[in-house]
C-alpha cells in the first residue's frame, strides 16, 4: 500500500474548511453543529469514493469501513469553541488516507472513524465513551451543553442518518494519530512520538476556610487569612512532591477563587482547584495522600479549617504492547533516532478503546506546544512524516 | 458637667432603630437613605431638646451647636451595606451626651456632628471631605453609586434642609470616639485605645503574564504559570518585608483573578491587589520599592511579564499632641493601667478634619475585632467608659 501525502494534505486543508473562524487556521465545528454534520457528511462522500462502506451510529460516531473485520484508524472531527485545524481531524484524515490506500492497493481491508463529541460539548469524548460501552445512550442523552440543550435535542438533528452500533468484534484493534498538544517534540530534535500511557487524572477542589477581616485593622499575628493558607500550601506541595514525581508527572492550581475578594478585606476563604496527572496509580495514589495530609497541615498550623471534596479520576491507560511495537520499529524506520516513547498528559477517544480492544497512539510536534487555540499548527512534513509512520505500523498489522 | 450614662446608651439603642435589619443588632442604614434621613431628623430634635442650635449644611452633615466658638464632637450616622449599631453610630450619640451635658452644666459649649456618608456609597468619608474642602462639592455631585444614582439626585432628598458650609474657625478642634475595629484592645486588658495616627494606605494592582497552556500535556519545567508566580511573589515578600516592618505594619493580598481560571488549564495571566498600611511615610516608601523590585525579580527569574500599576494612597495623619495629651491623662484617671497608645489602621472622618483643625481619636473594643457587619459589638461597659475617658477629656479642653 502507498499513501498519497498530498492527497491526504488536500483533504487536510479541505476538512478545515467546515468552521474556518477566527485567526490563521482557525476551526469553530462544534459537536452536531451544522458545520460538523456537514463535515461529516463530506467525510462520509470522500469514504465512499473510496470504496468505504459509509456508516454512522445513533450517537453519531462515523464509520468508513473496509472490510467485515479490519483495523480501526481514526480520531474525532469535532473541535473546541475556539479550535485549531488538526486536533483530531489530523487522525481522521490520516485514517482516510491509510484505508483508501489498502483498497486501492487490495491490501487487508483498513476502516476509519471520526468519534463524535470528543472535545466535550456535552460529556468527555462522549461518542467513543458510549460506543464503548461505559456510558449508556441514555445516560448521555440528559446531557446538556452550557446552554441547556440536551445531547438528546442535538442527535435527533443527525437521527436520518443513524444506523446500530457496531459490534466491537470487528475490529482487531484502534490506532489513533495526533498532535502531541504540548511542547515536548517540538522543544527536542524528535518528531515522533510513541504513546507508552494516556495518563490518570485526579481532580478535586479544596477549600481554606479563616476568617474574613478588616485589611487595615487586623494586626498581621491575628490575621486568619486564606490566601496565605493558599500561598504556605502550594509552596510546600512543590517542595514535597519533588522527591516523588517524575519528569512527566504534572500538578496545576487552575481555578482559585477568593471570598470576599476586596482589596481592603483579609480573604476569609478560599476555594481552589488541585489536578495531578500521571501514568503510574500507585503515584496518583500517593500525590493524593500528600495532598490531603499538607492541607490538614496547613489548616492546624494556622487555626483554619480545610475542605477537602472528594477526589474525582480517570485511571491511566496503558497502550498495547504489539500496537505499541509496531508503531516504535515503523517509526525507527520512516524517522531513525528521531522518535521517542512518551506518556499522553491529555485525555483522546483511544482511553475508551481501551477497554474493547487493543489500542496505541502516535504524536507529531506542536508548534510552540499551542492546542485548543486558532493558533495551533504542525509543519507539514511532520503531519505526512507521521502519515508514513502509521500507515507503515498499519500495513505490518492488517 | 455630668455625663448620663443611662441616657446615652438610651439614645444609642434609639437610633438603632432606624433601619434595624439582618441578625443582632443589625443596621442597613445607607447615606441619604430614608433610614438616614429619618434618623438624622430625629438626632436633630434630640439637639434641639438639648439646647443645641441644629445645622445641616449642602452636603448633609448635621451639627448640634452648643456656642459661638466650641469644641467638636462626633462621628458619623450613615452605615455600610451590612453595619452593625456602633460604628459612627457610637462617636455622633456620644457627642450628643457630651454636648447636652455640658449644656446641663453651664460649661464651656461643646458641639456635635454626624458626617455624611462616611461609609462610601459615593466616595470615602464623603461628608467630612467635603466639608475640609479637600474635594469640592461639584465633584462630589458627579460621584455615582453602585445603582447609578449621583450624590447630586441624592442629596436633593434633603435640599429643604440646607443651610451654608459653617467656616472651621467656629470649632477649636474635633474628637471622635469609635470602635476598634479590629482586636487588639478585645484580645488584651487594654480598654482604651488612644490614637497616635491614622495610618497612611498604599494599593495598588500587579499582573504577572506567564503562558496559558494545558494542564496534561505541558511539563512542568516548560510552564510559565502565573498563580506560581503570585505564590513566589507572596512567599519571597512576606520574607523581606519581616526585617522592615513593625507590628502595627499591615500587608494584603486580598483581591486575586487567575485568567483563565479553568482546573485543566495552566493559568496564563493574574492580577491582583496588593495593599499596605503604616503610620510612617518613609516605611510605606521602602515597602513600595520591595514590592516593586520584587514582582520584577520573580518575573524575570520566571520568564513572565509583571505589569505593576501606578500606586494609589492616602497619607498618614498624625493626631493633634495636645487632644491626644488630654485623652491620655482622662483615660488614665477612668481606666488607670487600661488603656494603650495606637494607631488607627481604618480610615476616619477625623482624617479629613486634620486638615482644617487639632484632632484626636478614641477607641473602644470590638468584640471579636468585628466591624460592618451585623454581629459587631462592645459590652455596655466598654461604651461608657469610653464616654466617660472623652467627657473628661473635653472638660480640660472646653
Amino acid at each position: 500500500m502507498m499513501v498519497n501525502a498530498e492527497r491526504f494534505l488536500a483533504d487536510l486543508h479541505k476538512l478545515r474548511s467546515f468552521g474556518a473562524a477566527g485567526s490563521g487556521k482557525g476551526v469553530v465545528r462544534r459537536a452536531y453543529s451544522e458545520a460538523d454534520i456537514a463535515a461529516r457528511a463530506w467525510l462520509a462522500s470522500r469514504m465512499k469514493e473510496a470504496g468505504l462502506e459509509v456508516h454512522y451510529d445513533p450517537i453519531g460516531n462515523l464509520f468508513g469501513l473496509g472490510g467485515d473485520r479490519s483495523v480501526l484508524v481514526g480520531s474525532h472531527s469535532d473541535t473546541q469553541p475556539e479550535g485549531g485545524w488538526l486536533d483530531g481531524a489530523l487522525g481522521v484524515i490520516a485514517g482516510l488516507e491509510i484505508a483508501r490506500a489498502a483498497k486501492e492497493a487490495g491490501a487487508a481491508p483498513v476502516s476509519v472513524v471520526s468519534f463524535q463529541d470528543e472535545e466535550g460539548r456535552f460529556g468527555v469524548t462522549t461518542g467513543s465513551d458510549v460506543w464503548s460501552g461505559h456510558l449508556s445512550l441514555q445516560q448521555a442523552d440528559d446531557l446538556a451543553d452550557d446552554d441547556g440543550v440536551t445531547l438528546r435535542e442535538a442527535r435527533a438533528r443527525m437521527a436520518d442518518l443513524a444506523a446500530d452500533f457496531l459490534p466491537h468484534e470487528r475490529f482487531s484493534g484502534f490506532l489513533e494519530m495526533h498532535i502531541e498538544q504540548g511542547p515536548s517534540l517540538d522543544q527536542s530534535d524528535d518528531r515522533i512520538g510513541v504513546v507508552s500511557d494516556i495518563v490518570g487524572i485526579r481532580d478535586m477542589r479544596i477549600s481554606f476556610a479563616g476568617r474574613q477581616n478588616h485589611a487595615g485593622t487586623t494586626p498581621m499575628h491575628l490575621r486568619q487569612d486564606a490566601f496565605q493558607c493558599l500561598s504556605a500550601f502550594n509552596a510546600a506541595l512543590n517542595a514535597r512532591l519533588a522527591s516523588l514525581v517524575t519528569p512527566t508527572t504534572v500538578w496545576t492550581i487552575g481555578h482559585v477563587s477568593l471570598h470576599p475578594n476586596a482589596s481592603s478585606v483579609v480573604p476569609g476563604r478560599v476555594t481552589f482547584s488541585m489536578q495531578w496527572r500521571d501514568r503510574d496509580v500507585e503515584r496518583l495514589r500517593q500525590m493524593g495522600e500528600i495532598i490531603h495530609d499538607l492541607a490538614q497541615e496547613v489548616a492546624a498550623e494556622r487555626g483554619v479549617e480545610a475542605v477537602l471534596e472528594p477526589v474525582m479520576g480517570i485511571e491511566p491507560v496503558p497502550m498495547d504492547a504489539g500496537l505499541q511495537a509496531a508503531l516504535a520499529t515503523s517509526a525507527e524506520a520512516a524517522a531513525p533516532g528521531q522518535w521517542r516513547t512518551m506518556p499522553s498528559g491529555a485525555l483522546h477517544d483511544a482511553s475508551n478503546m481501551a477497554a474493547v480492544m487493543p489500542v496505541a497512539m502516535l504524536f507529531v510536534p506542536s508548534i510552540g506546544g499551542i492546542s485548543h487555540a486558532f493558533d495551533e499548527d504542525t509543519d507539514e512534513a511532520d503531519l505526512t512524516l507521521g502519515l508514513k509512520v502509521l500507515a507503515g505500523a498499519v500495513q505490518t498489522l492488517a
